[in-house]
């Protein structure tokens, strides 16, 4: 089978069209029934699968770094009558369990992405339900700032999943409801059991939606609730956006290579190791410098191809559960490509580079395989890639030089990048979350910035897990990554999911942490998987068959 | 099959011991391998199975209850080099999975109902780890505000869950670590992967336990320890406590009887319902008169009754998937009672009386059955009754009267009980729950304390869901069930383990949401219950046989 390939650009679009009308783009769905993953199903009625979130997560992204001036986006249907019908049923009836979690684990970071971009980049999203919205449509409305919802005394909101389907409302559905509209429990249990869900005025009441609309005045108020949002945006009028030109990958002999990254496969060992390479020049003198670089621009390059390259191995290659994490360079450049970064506060694109890296690490987090960081002579995990080796469920660092390798022992160094920049979603910094229990530390850490740290010494701050000398390296190494690779994957990816994220817990981490594993755990139940259950028998016409046993 | 039964009292225990010393309470664990509750597995090693935990819940709940007088607690094997060894592991890979879920749940809520009797009984747990403590025995050491562990260069703190048997420390083990013991996410991703544990300093160092003490001196440690953390109580040292006499339970025709609350099966239509009855006399005049009455002061023994129906419900009546939760009786008693809790804040009996029926109340948040509350006239939803009704997925409430029935209309009445005495687990009140998205809704209630809410008054003030005529209701009402009872039980368990907690987390919201529902999740995988999976190839010599695709 061919891999699936997050790569895609406006020009291929099958599902969406971005239109741009000054500070205000229309992003509209009007999905393609024939241009789903598989010919096995048809996506009718705006209902979607990977091929259509694929192009939403590169429509929202190419909306914050193409089109600068966008200070509003209105998320719209193509189709008459319906806004989306959400995830297609038959693709979810069909689908292997790995596929469904991976599809709604992409589909719940790309909601995200679209909040992220209403609240960090001022690019305000406006969900015009303009027809019927049923389950994941619901979901991606739930995503925007505002929802305006046409008062035709038939169009609806709904999340028909729990009667319908025997599952959960899973893409943030539920959570939404509860977190951010703040819907009353009691109506958001009638809601979520009432298939045909609610509309008109009542929507507003229950807090569904922020407004209803006549049809008549429909196109206008849409407009003008735009340019009020748009209104509000701090995005620079008249800056030019950067392309996003095509990511250059190739797959080939267990490699999988970027012009930065490089992914090596070994499938006999059920591992992947990720070679993050620091920049090849100078950092940029200024921001306008760095935008004339474009997508080239080190941190942005690295960004898109990691972001890639976790996509690919979540999909397409299931079995490597446990990834290694390194990088190669001068650590300097990475410092001032950082110090720039840092410096430009207040100029757009280096504030999307600096969200989108935040985003990207997020992946990481998320992902549900076992991250191990090595560093090691010629490394460069300073500053924005020092969050590898924080994300990263252990670091190991080696002691002092190699035998025969000339090059000064490997150092860490902090910047201020880890102090803020990269929030991950509980709301707090990586190195804040590692040392919860000792707030100390943190602060030690903060007094490093600017310091190389080699490796007892950065043991002894606790910013890595383990320091080794050279003759001890190979073979704890070999040790654990045995180890690791024989433990039940499902134990590791629930071990995994609950000791990244120590403390507060936020909407993001609700979705990931609570509402996930729940419909995770109902993917696997046979009332709605098993041959009788909801999912497999959705259109046959005959009812499923369902255990009554409440657990 | 006999059903399971939660009631016990210490001259029966099989398993643990209580043992006063003034104010110090020896909680000594000794498993009798031969009285778990099935005979097909001994309970080894101060192994435990379910019948293990229904006598340690008696204990906890007994201390507080019947030992005013003890201010701290220790908890410590009665077996030589063994502290406990978690969770029986042929019992868990016998049990089906509705058991294993529900086992959970309950030993969940006992390691809870610890740690609030240290909170707020201020009868403080100490566990004195004098052996190997594994898995489960961890856990219960966690629940613990103060961990000894012996430094005998053998015992050692293990969550071997992972590496060991492809399941995870679920009872709150990997929460605890994370975010009350905070111990660092890397040392915590080689402490729950390294089947052997962690012993002497190093599980000081990593933050596992809290002292390691030699064996030479560890009775006299042990023993200093529990004095100090005595001294910090304010418990009563001269009170008298009262005794938990059995509780009188009848089951018979579709009946489980007790002296205040009674359900009623209705097993075709799938649905119990628990009615509650109201005082049925004048509330005492003082704290020392309630003393006086002892378990038959209604509020206590309302709240063991509920309980206990809770209990048994879950366990022993898996396809009863909904409950409607009724009261009956004289509003004005109610309230006489709740005045009387309410002014006793300084009474130790009234305090734990008020923590139990708020721990009993959370026993209801989490418990996997749908919850209709119905409000009919000669109801007495008041005060501390009315968390019935904000417990419930939704409430019906009867306008007016009904035809041949002159009692007057159904009113709720709220009390300060409803404003505080009894937060969920998310630490806020279920009315501040329920008005998130409107803190002016919250004032609004408030505002109305003491006065009868008729059903239209109680609707508009969003108390309730629905106020419906005497003519609707019995349509309605057999409506709603009728498509309540139709839908998948797993989809609505897990939307009402959503919709129930909107807003902030806490660790034991993060138990019972993000912990738990994983959990759920792995005690479905084949990797570990399957039949090559580690849970039933335990003990058989061969090793489990792994899917290696991560989801």
């Amino acid at each position: 089978m061919e891999p699936i390939d997050f790569r895609t650009e406006p020009g291929r679009y099958r599902h969406w069209r971005i239109e741009i009308d000054g500070e205000v783009a229309f992003l509209v769905m009007d999905v393609d029934p024939a241009g789903g993953l598989s010919a096995d199903y048809e996506l009718k009625l705006n209902s979607y699968d990977l091929a259509v979130d694929i192009e939403l997560n590169d429509a929202v992204q190419r909306l914050r770094f193409e089109h600068p001036q966008v200070r509003a986006v209105v998320l719209k249907s193509g189709k008459d009558n319906v806004f989306c019908a959400g995830a297609n049923i038959r693709m979810l009836g069909r689908a292997s369990h790995g596929h469904k979690v991976n599809f709604c684990k992409f589909t719940n970071e790309t909601r995200l992405a679209i909040e992220d971009a209403s609240e960090h980049s001022r690019q305000t999203y406006l969900a015009a339900v303009n027809g019927s919205c049923a389950g994941g449509g619901y979901e991606l409305a739930l995503a925007a700032d505002h929802i305006m919802l046409v008062d035709d005394r038939r169009s609806s909101v709904a999340l028909p999943e729990t009667p319908l389907l025997a599952v959960l409302p899973g893409t943030g559905g539920l959570t939404r409801v509860t977190d951010k509209r703040k819907v009353r429990r009691d109506l958001a249990d009638v809601f979520c059991t009432t298939e045909e869900g609610v509309r008109g005025q009542k929507a507003v009441e229950w807090r569904l939606v922020d407004e209803v609309v006549a049809k008549s005045k429909w196109d206008d108020a849409v407009k003008a609730r735009a340019k009020e949002l748009a209104a509000r945006s701090d995005r620079p009028r008249e800056a030019k956006g950067i392309a996003l030109a095509p990511l250059e990958r190739r797959i080939e002999d267990g490699v999988v290579g970027y012009a930065n990254v490089r992914v090596n496969i070994a499938r006999e060992k059920g591992l992947a190791t990720i070679l993050v390479q620091g920049p090849r020049q100078a950092a940029p003198e200024s921001a306008d410098a760095a935008q004339a670089l474009g997508a080239a621009f080190w941190p942005l390059a690295v960004a898109r191809e990691l972001e890639d390259a976790i996509l690919h191995l979540r999909f397409n290659e299931p079995t490597l559960g446990l990834l290694l994490l390194r990088t190669e360079g001068d650590p300097q450049l990475v410092l001032d490509h950082d110090r720039l970064l840092a410096r430009g506060q207040d100029h757009w694109l280096l504030r999307e580079i600096r969200h989108y890296l935040k985003r990207v690490l997020k992946r990481l987090d998320v992902t549900a395989r076992s991250l191990i960081t090595l560093i090691e002579p010629g490394s460069c995990f300073c500053g924005s890639l020092t969050e590898l080796t924080f994300a990263a469920d252990r670091a190991l660092m080696l002691i002092g030089t190699r035998k025969g390798d000339n090059r000064p022992p490997a150092a860490i160094v902090l910047s201020e990048a880890n102090f803020g920049l990269y929030p991950m979603g509980n709301g707090l910094t990586r190195l804040a979350t590692r040392f919860l229990g000792e707030p100390q530390a943190l602060e030690r850490a903060k007094e490093k910035i600017g310091a190389p740290l080699e490796a007892e010494e950065a043991a002894a701050l606790g910013l890595v897990t383990a320091a080794l000398e050279d003759f001890d390296w190979d073979d704890e190494l070999r040790v654990m990554i045995e180890e690791r690779t024989s433990f039940s994957p499902d134990a590791l990816t629930g071990m995994e999911a609950n000791l990244r994220f120590a403390g507060p817990e936020t909407m993001e981490t609700k979705i990931f942490g609570r509402l996930t594993a729940w419909q995770n755990w109902i993917f696997q139940r046979p009332n709605s998987v098993g041959a009788e259950g909801a999912l497999k028998r959705y259109g046959s016409g005959i009812q499923p068959s369902f255990d009554r046993e409440r657990i």
